[in-house]
């Protein structure tokens, strides 16, 4: 049969090891796909720099109209990030009639609705098992493996920087700062790590997953977000002696018919499988309704995992799998369901408060939390560890926490918005969700 | 598009799930499918039983002929259980030019090779996602989206009864028999359960996926076997104390260019994710060369899992996915990697001797193993915990439990051998294998 020609667009990291296995098990890859897959362009800033792997002449070029302009590639890989300048190689391969692979999450986040639609007007398709969750083949089990089922709810564990620093300041009784720096001269943390920490990574992979799951389009505003980086190693410490762990889980669930979503540091017993996912793997627990709960664990980000999901890409676009499941997925449902307001969202939520050791503090926290009909389920008050902190009256300050039953976060907001009044109580109110289980 | 006609063999307990799915979801299947899925008949042995699912008039028949024999069938559910019938229907309804899905484990571990040469000579398909790990789309995830990766090794809990059976003896300090009594009457273990705890069904479920995953062939007497029926709560203690937990552990690895294969009770370190598996779950640890490894956990059997694994099938069968994935997987490759004897295994191995405890039996034991050429990693000897215990010269009897480096399965036979004829030596003598990581 026939070579399926195709090009790379961004030859960094990940686009280095898709054709590092392109290359290495061309053999391997040509009875699996039915043909050879041939890199036919492959685009670079910089001609000169070594790639670990050998392209024969004339395939690197630092053009991306050469790519975009061959009508012999039938396929092109496009793994530069960003959103502009991607957006506009993503549309332009798709009304030259090209199929695209990608790994830009971002972008896909941003702008799936007009690049889905271009990629129908122009019987292609996009496949995207790279831009969630890395080497783990999520999309393939969300959009495929498990049709058959109604999923009733995602939990996921996105971003493997924020479970690194989450499990390193744990393990070694460390400070978010110092972990965080240490994970930079690693290479576990971007040198701006902001949208690895401050949630969005792990927001915009929910979105995508949350779109395929059920036919919702989302956007990053529609629902709330919180990272790891105004965690502090106490709050890790309180959640473990009250039997949990802390993981930035993303989370999307339906609730009577609409979708839940946030992502938030959360509260997971310390004997569920999320709980125990360490270091910079990726986790996604799915329940469906006729499966029940399955669990997905592996490398959520790095060179080969995530050109293993790239390569598996190329391999269905080759068989024509793709071809025949891209049209028929959730993300063309047109009665996708709504996404809860935030202040309707329902949790269980873990509370710390740094209160003046003083009478009636207790007393005036409960009143309020009272008033607003949120209940308690547990609270610790240590003997004031910090004996130098001291309130303007001269009393020490201790951090007070407290579980609550399930409530709804716009209580928590308006109680929240009365104890900051409070004299006795000082900065942070920390407000963490608790997992259903 | 017209509907795909199907025809389910045997409305038993997973074959009811199935209609229940098909009935309950049609709207949600069409979709997906892109085809309306219509159950033209189902084959039972008593018209008059309730399955909790209603069909239409005509639907339900005694006779398989009906099924095997109507033309407008294009995709029969294969659902009894056994061999020789099971095999006969098979080849039947390929013959007659129907594809096939079914959970049946044994009769493809067994006739796989006559069953797929029939099907490609009737340009039929077979699928069988429910045959391994219920629930868990774990033939999907070797057979489509890891197709990028030679896979390195296969390691994972088959069989959720074991498992259900040693977190049970565990957790809760009770003897095999006693458990197993308990899962006979939960419902977890069959009324006969010897397939079960004997490992035969965690070989089979092996067998079909190192055939997946390498095309090899392996027929179950190519490996060793051993199941959780011969395991006693002292070695599940020991494996504690020592920093591990025992699973019935399926194992297939490359070993420079063979298959090493084995299910066995194995200790698994115990922060490791296997070794967090509990109750009657099933999970998978794959080893790609590009994606490194992943974890896949969820239900292992049970009705609703279990159909939900064969619906997708269904799907996947309606839209012309498998029509193209079948022909390709490696499962028709004629190069696959030989197994490795027996003999040749090589482990880390646990062994507990019931030993007099008199003079010099330790140096006779350490002196039989050295002279095998096995070197010890650990050794825990306890004072004597069973006092009545004694041996013929009147010395208590004490376990000894050794770790031993990796070596060969043949030199620890052979030690074994010289080993039976110490005198000082009780039954019985344990051996465990003790997984890498």
């Amino acid at each position: 049969m026939s070579p399926l020609e195709i090009g790379i667009i961004g030859m960094g990291n990940v686009g280095s090891g898709v054709a590092k296995i392109l290359t290495n098990q061309s053999e391997m890859l040509e009875r699996r796909a039915g043909r050879p897959i041939h890199i036919r362009k492959a685009t670079v800033r910089d001609l000169g720099r070594d790639r670990g792997v050998t392209l024969p002449d004339g395939v690197l070029t630092v053009s991306i109209d050469e790519v975009v302009n061959d009508p012999e590639i039938a396929l092109v890989v496009q793994l530069i990030g960003g959103i502009e300048l991607a957006r506009d190689i993503m549309l332009r391969c798709l009304k030259a009639g090209k199929n695209v692979v990608t790994a830009n999450k971002a972008l896909l986040c941003e702008h799936s609705e007009e690049i889905f639609a271009t990629a129908k007007a122009n019987n292609c398709c996009v496949a995207y098992e790279a831009a969630v969750a890395g080497g783990i083949p999520i999309i393939d089990v969300v959009g495929e493996s498990l049709a058959s089922n109604q999923l009733l709810s995602i939990e996921a564990i996105l971003n493997g920087t924020s479970n690194f620093i989450l499990t390193e300041m744990f393990n070694r009784d460390a400070s978010y700062d110092e972990i965080l720096q240490e994970a930079q001269q690693l290479g576990y943390a971007e040198a701006d790590p902001t949208f690895d920490i401050d949630g969005t990574d792990a927001a915009q992979k929910l979105v995508l997953l949350t779109q395929l799951a059920w036919g919702t389009t989302v956007s990053l505003d529609d629902f709330p977000r919180q990272g790891i980086d105004t965690l502090e190693l106490a709050d890790l410490k309180y959640a473990r002696e009250l039997g949990y762990k802390v993981k930035l889980l993303a989370t999307s669930r339906m609730v009577d018919g609409q979708l839940e979503m946030h992502v938030q540091p959360t509260l997971i017993k310390a004997d569920r499988p999320l709980a125990n996912i360490d270091g910079a793997f990726n986790a996604v627990s799915l329940l469906g309704d006729a499966v029940g709960r399955t669990w997905y664990c592996g490398p959520g980000a790095g060179q080969m995992p995530t050109a293993s999901a790239v390569v598996s890409d190329i391999i269905d676009m080759a068989l024509g799998r793709t071809q025949i499941t891209f049209p028929k997925l959730e993300i063309w449902s047109e009665s996708g369901a709504d996404v809860v307001p935030k202040n309707e969202i329902t949790s269980r939520f873990y509370l710390r408060f740094q209160v003046e050791d003083r009478p009636h503090v207790f007393a005036d926290i409960a009143d309020i939390l009272g008033q607003h009909e949120i209940s308690l389920a547990s609270i610790i008050q240590h003997e004031a560890p910090e004996l130098d902190a001291t309130g303007e009256g001269g009393y020490p300050v201790v951090p007070l926490v407290v579980m609550t039953h399930r409530t709804q976060l716009g209580k928590l907001l308006a109680a929240d918005e009365a104890l900051s009044k409070l004299d006795a109580l000082r900065e942070p109110r920390v407000r963490l969700l608790v997992a259903d289980q």
